[in-house]
């Protein structure tokens, strides 16, 4: 959705203010568009422009070493004769002008009127067509312009800001359109300001093929693929339309339309660089990012320049836009000083004593219950990213399966090695909070390692007390950390009353197996109860409104985990067949 | 939505692959995150970090005049404290480490936990937290940090490569945090990688007041408000948390969350400023853009920073980093150039001789006309937009209703300057293509003119015949112009039909109202033929397939002028009562 406007009809013209309101100590405004300030010597004119609605393009590329100038039309729409003429004039230094923009019909009717009117007046004005759109004809100057206006507005405005003449401005520009190539694919449409639905839709799981930039759908829906298969999709495309087939230099770009993420975009790069160099394509300077974009459509394109000796220095140079800068100075330094060490991270493995018997055997069922509480968070991983999406940010699930996953993965290695109960459950907890991250990620980990270091390897047998002893260790290391009290809203609020009543009950007299579930059931309760708090720490904090009717979800998850680990103690079945554990569960997760 | 994955629980590490493969010339890949490639004297590390899914923030802000490294956790997840030691490690110098993070209990345990490991080792370690967001929390040291990250690792990066030392490095970012403000809004929640929906929801027409950059919802939703109304929200909110009151000189950053388009952002500064200048705040530099966002969430914030003779040199400094790039050199020519000619473009007033009684008589019945036509387009700008959406960009209605409203006005004083028929035509027609831009405004504007010059301003009388001549010399214009065939699915599939319908019912001696009826008919009837066209020009070629099935937009508003005209001529009411019009209208609509 495009949300921000006063009177919509006039976005186009509003947005123009609050950019020279930012940008106006380097451009200034015309009729019609904006204009470099002047500096040094006069250059040919590279006059840019188009609809609105594509930021950076085209206001964002005014600047030293790109554009001259940007004609600014209402969006999507091409600008009138009058406005292209306007910015023309005011971009004119006496050295000519070159007009160009993407091929459409409106762009070619009107900026070719104003070049007619300005070549009246004796102004030397060329007009370079953008036509790198492969999905939009089969004939090459039939096709739109999409993303490649980057690329040959590049290329014009280096090799004006180099000082050569019209001619030869032009003829790099003519030369950059000839050697660039583009594919695109929407995923959802864009909205016009104002408007309550967008240009298009997209069926969810379906991807647009060939996109254009102005809203149009593709050319044909096709199944959304994975990265891999869309990275494949969008090479075998621009390449089977190449200008020139065997080993290259070409400087490419993984441009984003709008919404689609500048992370998605460089995990999207990293499966299409391969394909590229399997190719026997060489690189140069990448740009992935948003350069030509749709409003706020979803979606992508790759395009490619195969770079010559004359067009890859103007394709390197330094460049100075409000959107777009490039400086090779300020890295020089940088890229000249010598290969470094890559890492410098230990993988530290934990050494440990050779256990006696009854610690590796109960390493054995530890990594048991690693197996199993794992498999627990990966069922519940959404149910738990839910109640922490209620007045948080939803990664709680996400992260207690990745910490979980971590600890059986280090556990079983630890275990194979034949390590006992204490060193593999430490080994455990520092894989959690190596590799978990988050709050819970360390607070788990340090718990763990606390729990494993109150385990001795060298007794002779485990008494159930020691299990009673490693769940205090375990508690007290998450109450150091952590700093929660009790009320805090926070895993604690389950985990104390689970320990007082673990500890409670083996010193009754209690096997550990009724002890862990009777404990296990007031943790599940006093999770439960977490509901009527107000959380008073961590980021949750200024949601605390919000958060009142749900549990907390590190209560939830770990009495969720209590109650699993005392199923298999009463030696139950896994947690998908026991009734009991499940009642506590969905009786308190929110729909 | 987040779209591009192969595996979603690997998106962030998969991501900074491609990060490291775009810019791994300038930054190299550590264990944990990204660092600057060593160059020049060593200066203090500022190693910055968080959670993943925020880009720029903050893998993407490593370089030269900015942060040393950046530790990468998982998306809204703190990195773990492994790897916060891993990057600071590598980041750092010799000359110590600033640790700095937005003000989250995840990240302040791990970073916390690295930093004792570090000074453990004998590298002096200090954190600086940041603590912006004036919504978060009413203390401000228990407040999160969000876009303000920007403005305190800024700070540190720009102290630490001016070569101070590592109290001072501190003691910068720790002022630059104090000085610093922000308030954020959300207008939809972001979705995580692999998930099928939002981490939250906000109603249509609402806003989130008070967002969180981890997909948290605001602590409160607000009805949306226009833009105007948004500046004052955001402004009045930051300055009722200002550090200190009076005139002062601030640095300012109007943020976007992810999907909020930079025009948009554009739009909304211009509403931000003049509020400022009001408040006595001089701007310096200000940042619009996306510089902290959150997946793919809408919204933004405003972070205001008071500067000081301290922070205002750090605010300004170079910085070259992968996502953010700031070098006066390539301005320092421009900012110097003289003050130039604000605007070159001339309002032209058209001269005309003065009319006959029956010219300027006539020139207020084209001005009766004018004023339907632009109501009737009014009245049908959403369908005209929906018949150009489905194979075009879905800007006919918006492009023609812009036209005729420049065109009325032209019109209206046109016809008080006392011109006649022509002379207020031809002044329509020019005013159309001026303002409206696109393809259908240059054809319009072009056939309007021309009409007027076929109108002899001079005659006595007006005979019905003039009015054949008139849509003689509209129809010859665009054909001119557009070069379109009939049969490309095109305006011209109407108007030629109703041009040789029109003549050759007034060359057999009909009235103009009956005519000009009978005509209107054989257009509707044309431009509803359309849809069975597959179109042969202009942007929706490749779109070809789509197309058919729908008329051409261009044909079906021209037929929806010619009726409504006939209307006026036959001396019937406006086109909303006018039931035979409509007919032909809405039984060719696409619903």
């Amino acid at each position: 959705m495009t949300r921000i406007a006063d009177v919509p009809a006039d976005f186009a013209e509003d947005q123009l203010d609050g950019f020279v309101a930012v940008y106006g100590g380097r451009l200034r405004r015309v009729t019609g568009g904006v204009v470099a300030r002047a500096a040094g010597e006069p250059t040919v004119a590279v006059v840019v422009g188009g609809g609105s609605g594509h930021y950076p393009a085209f206001a964002g590329l005014v600047g030293p070493g790109f554009a001259t100038g940007a004609v600014v039309g209402n969006i999507f729409t091409s600008p009138s004769a009058a406005h292209v003429y306007s910015v023309a004039k005011a971009a004119h230094r006496g050295r000519g002008v070159v007009l160009t923009f993407g091929n459409y019909a409106g762009d070619v009717m009107n900026f070719g009127i104003a070049a007619d009117r300005l070549r009246a007046e004796g102004i030397d004005t060329r007009i370079v067509l953008v036509t790198d759109d492969v999905a939009s004809a089969p004939a090459e100057d039939e096709r739109r312009g999409i993303a490649g206006d980057f690329v040959v507005f590049k290329a014009l405005g280096a090799a004006a800001a180099a000082g050569l003449d019209l001619d030869a401005v032009e003829r790099a520009g003519q030369a950059a359109n000839a050697a660039t190539r583009t594919l695109g694919v929407a995923f959802s449409g864009c909205t016009m300001p104002g408007a309550a639905a967008p240009l298009f839709h997209i069926e969810p799981g379906m991807l647009g093929l060939g996109l254009g930039i102005h809203g149009e759908p593709g050319i044909r829906d096709v199944p959304m693929p994975t990265a891999t298969g869309l990275a494949e999709l969008l090479v075998t495309g621009v390449l089977e339309a190449a200008p020139r087939t065997g080993p290259a230099r070409v400087g490419a770009i993984l441009n984003g339309l709008g919404t689609t993420k500048y992370e998605e975009l460089f995990l999207l790069w990293a499966r299409v660089l391969p394909l590229l160099e399997a190719a026997e394509l060489e690189v140069v300077e990448p740009e992935v990012g948003e350069l030509v974009t749709s409003l706020d459509m979803g979606g992508c394109s790759l395009t490619l320049t195969w770079l010559d000796g004359e067009l890859e220095p103007l394709w390197r140079a330094d460049a100075y836009a409000p959107a777009y800068r490039k400086q090779a100075a300020p890295l020089a330094a940088t890229l000249a000083s010598a290969a470094e060490t890559e890492d410098t991270a230990a993988d530290e493995t934990l050494a440990f004593a050779t256990p006696s018997p009854a610690a590796a055997a109960l390493a054995v069922s530890v990594a048991e219950a690693a197996e199993l509480v794992t498999g627990l968070l990966r069922d519940h991983e959404h149910e738990l990213g839910a109640i922490d999406a209620v007045a948080g940010d939803g990664d709680h699930g996400r992260g207690m399966l990745r910490g979980a996953e971590a600890a059986l993965s280090a556990i079983d290695r630890t275990v194979e090695r034949g390590a006992g109960a204490g060193a593999v459950l430490a080994a455990g907890g520092r894989a959690w909070a190596e590799q978990a991250g988050g709050t819970s990620g360390v607070l788990w980990g340090a718990a763990l390692e606390a729990a494993g270091a109150a385990l001795d390897d060298a007794a002779a047998a485990f008494s159930d007390d020691s299990a009673g002893t490693a769940v205090v260790a375990f508690t007290g290391a998450i109450l150091d950390l952590g700093r929660a009290e009790p009320g805090d809203k926070t895993l604690v609020d389950a985990l104390l009353p689970f320990r007082d009543e673990l500890t409670g009950r083996l010193a009754d007299g209690a096997s550990l197996a009724k002890a862990w579930a009777g404990a296990a059931l007031i943790a599940s309760e006093a999770a439960a109860a977490t509901s009527a708090l107000r959380p008073k720490r961590g980021r949750a904090r200024p949601l605390a409104d919000k958060s009142v009717g749900t549990p907390d979800a590190g209560a939830a998850s770990f009495s969720l985990i209590a109650c699993a680990v005392g199923d298999l103690l009463a030696g139950g079945d896994r947690l998908t067949t026991d009734h009991q554990t499940n009642y506590y569960w969905t009786e308190r997760t929110p729909s």
